[in-house]
C-alpha cells in the first residue's frame, strides 16, 4: 500500500515554528524525463495545441491558462461543448513542485497529470489516447519536433506527456516579494505583510502550507499523497454555505471511508491570482477562504484585522512569470483535422 | 449610397494580366488610430483574454489563433457554451489589408470588427459593451495600459477596439517563397509552382485574387467592400454538394437582391494553413476548393494537373510568421469576475 502523508501532527496547535524558504528557481525532474530545450520546445505546442481536443477548441492552456495565474478564475472549468468539469482547474505555474498531481493526488506525475483530460469527456474529449496520437501523427510538423525531443519518431503518447511535463516543469515563479524577503531583503514585506506573515504561522496556517511551495511537500518523494481532510472542522456554517461536504475527494480514488474528504493541500504560490477557491471554487474572494480555512482547519475565529493582514502577506507570494514566446502549432497543410 | 466594387470585368476571360505584388511589411493605419508600442501591448492583452466573454472561456485568439493560421480550422467556429457559428472564422493574419472586414463586408474597419463577437450570442456571448467595458473596469491592471496607450482612463469600447485593431495590423505574413520570388530569388518558387502561377493568371483566378494579399483589395479605400457572387455559374454538381446556396451573404446586411450570394473576396495569404475553405467551411482541402472556384467562379473544368500546380502555388503564399511575447492578462486580485 502507498505510503500516504496525512498533515494532522501540529492541526490545533496555536503556534508552529515557520521554517521560511524561497522557491527554487528550477524544478527537479524525473530520472526518466530529463529536461531538454527539444523537450520543451515541444510540450509547449502541445500544450497550446487545441486539436488534442474532440472540438479543436481546447487545449491545456484553456483552462490553465500561463498568461494568468495558471488556471481559468472560473469556479469550474468548461472543456468541449461548454461542459462544466467537477473541479475547479489547479494552477499549472509550479505544479512541479507537488508530490502528486489533481485535487484528489490521483496522478503520481505531471506526466501522468496530462494524460487524463485529454480523454475526459468533460475536458478535452477525445475517444482515447490512440486518437490523441492519431491527430498528433496527421500534423507533419510535429514529427520532426518528437525526433528532436525523444531520437526517434515513434510519437506514442508517452513521448508526448513527458514534452508536456518538461515544459510545466519550467513554469516557475520565484523571486515573489516573499522570496526577496526571505532572501534578505527586508524592506520586500510592508509591516502589514510582516504582520500576515507572523500570523500566518502563529494561526497555524503553516502546519499545512509549508516549505518552499506552501503545500507541505518539500522532501516528499513524486507519488506520495500530501493530504487534509477539508473540512476537519464542521460545527460552523461555512460548510453547508460553500457546500463543503459535497465532493468526496480522496474516497473517490481508494473507495475507502478513511480518504473521505481528503484533498491534496494546495500550493498558495500566486494565490492572489487564482480566484475562485478550493476544490469547489465556491469561495470567490481571498479574505473569505482564509476565514474558512481558519475556521473549518483550525477552529479559529479570525478577526477582521487578522484576516486583512493574512491576505496582505498572501498578497507576497505573487512572482516573477518568466516571459514566453509564443508557439507556433505545426499545421496540416491544405486540410484540417476537425469537424 | 456606399460604393460597392463588385468584381465582373475580367470573369470568363481566359486570360489576365498579372500584376504579381510582394506584401507589405507594414499595413497602413487609420488617421484617427496610429499605431504604437503601447496599444499594440494592450490590444495583444485585450486580444488573448478570455474575460470578454461570457464565460470567461472565448477570447479573439479562440477563434482567430495566431500561433497556427489566424483561424481555427474548424467549418464553423465554437463560441460559449460550444454553441457554433453561421460562417467560417477567416484568419486575423493580414486582416489589415481588407478593405472590409467579415465575409459580407458588414463592418467597415477592423476597429468596428473587433466590436461584432463580444456581443453576438453564438460567440463571445456579452450582454452589451458596457457589460465588457465594466469587466474590463474591474482588472486594475488594464487602467495604467490604457492610460498609456491613449493618453487617459476612461476605458472606452472605442478604446478597447482601437488597442485590438492596432495589434491586429501587426500581423503580418511577408517574406514568403512567393515573396522572395517576386522580389527576384527566382529559385525560391520550384518549377511546379511557377506553373502554378503561370496558371493562376491564365485561368483567371488572378481576376478577384489579385495585389499583394490577393484579395483584390489594394488601393481601394477602407470601407469599400469587394465582394464577388459565389457561386457566380450553378450550373454544377458543386453548388449543391457544398450547400453554396444557403447563405444570402452580403444580402443578409443590405436587404437587396442584387446583394445575393455576394461575399467579399478572400486573401489567398497563407491559404495552406487555412483549411477549412469558403465562407461556409464546407470544403475540406485545397485541391478541392481550387477545383470548385473554377468551376464555380470561371466556369472551368480544371485538370488533375493544373489543380496540383496551383495548390504548390498557393503553398508558395505562406509567409513567416513573427515572433511573438506571450502577453500577461493583468489580475483581479484576490477575487474573480467570473460565475
Amino acid at each position: 500500500m502507498k505510503k500516504i502523508i496525512a498533515l494532522v501532527a501540529a492541526m490545533g496547535s496555536t503556534s508552529v515554528m515557520a521554517d521560511w524558504q524561497a522557491l527554487p528557481e528550477v524544478a527537479p525532474a524525473p530520472a526518466d524525463n530529463p529536461t531538454s530545450a527539444e523537450k520543451v520546445e515541444l510540450g509547449k505546442a502541445l500544450y497550446f495545441d487545441p486539436r488534442i481536443s474532440s472540438t479543436g477548441t481546447v487545449s491545456c492552456n484553456s483552462c490553465h491558462n500561463v498568461m494568468a495565474g495558471g488556471d481559468d478564475n472560473r469556479p469550474v472549468s468548461m472543456g468541449v461543448h461548454g461542459k462544466k468539469g467537477g473541479r475547479s482547474a489547479p494552477s499549472v505555474w509550479n505544479s512541479a513542485f507537488y508530490s502528486t498531481q489533481f485535487w484528489d493526488g490521483r496522478a503520481n506525475t505531471l506526466e501522468d497529470q496530462a494524460k487524463g483530460p485529454m480523454t475526459n469527456p468533460v475536458e478535452m474529449g477525445m475517444k482515447d489516447h490512440n486518437a490523441v496520437m492519431a491527430r498528433l501523427k496527421k500534423i507533419d510538423g510535429y514529427k520532426p519536433m518528437f525526433k528532436k525531443a525523444f531520437g526517434n519518431d515513434k510519437m506514442t503518447i508517452d513521448q508526448a506527456v513527458k514534452a508536456i511535463a518538461a515544459y510545466e516543469r519550467t513554469l516557475i515563479t520565484p523571486n515573489s516579494a516573499y522570496d526577496k524577503f526571505v532572501k534578505g531583503d527586508k524592506s520586500a514585506l510592508s509591516a502589514q505583510q510582516q504582520r500576515g506573515m507572523k500570523l500566518f504561522a502563529e494561526v497555524g496556517c503553516v502546519s499545512c502550507h509549508s516549505g518552499p511551495a506552501f503545500n507541505g511537500q518539500q522532501g516528499v518523494a513524486i507519488g506520495t499523497p500530501v493530504l487534509m481532510k477539508f473540512p476537519t472542522f464542521e460545527n460552523n456554517a461555512y460548510v453547508k454555505q460553500y457546500d463543503l461536504k459535497a465532493d468526496k475527494g480522496r474516497q473517490n480514488v481508494t473507495g475507502s471511508q478513511a480518504d473521505a474528504h481528503m484533498f491534496r493541500v494546495p500550493t498558495l504560490r500566486n494565490v492572489a491570482l487564482t480566484a475562485p477557491y478550493f476544490h469547489n471554487g465556491k469561495v470567490r474572494d481571498l479574505s473569505t477562504a482564509v476565514k474558512v480555512m481558519a475556521k473549518t482547519q483550525l477552529n479559529r475565529d479570525l478577526e477582521k484585522q487578522q484576516v486583512a493582514d493574512i491576505v496582505a502577506f498572501l498578497n507576497g507570494l505573487t512572482g516573477e512569470f518568466p516571459a514566453q514566446t509564443l508557439p507556433r502549432l505545426p499545421a496540416t497543410a491544405n486540410t484540417t483535422l476537425l469537424k
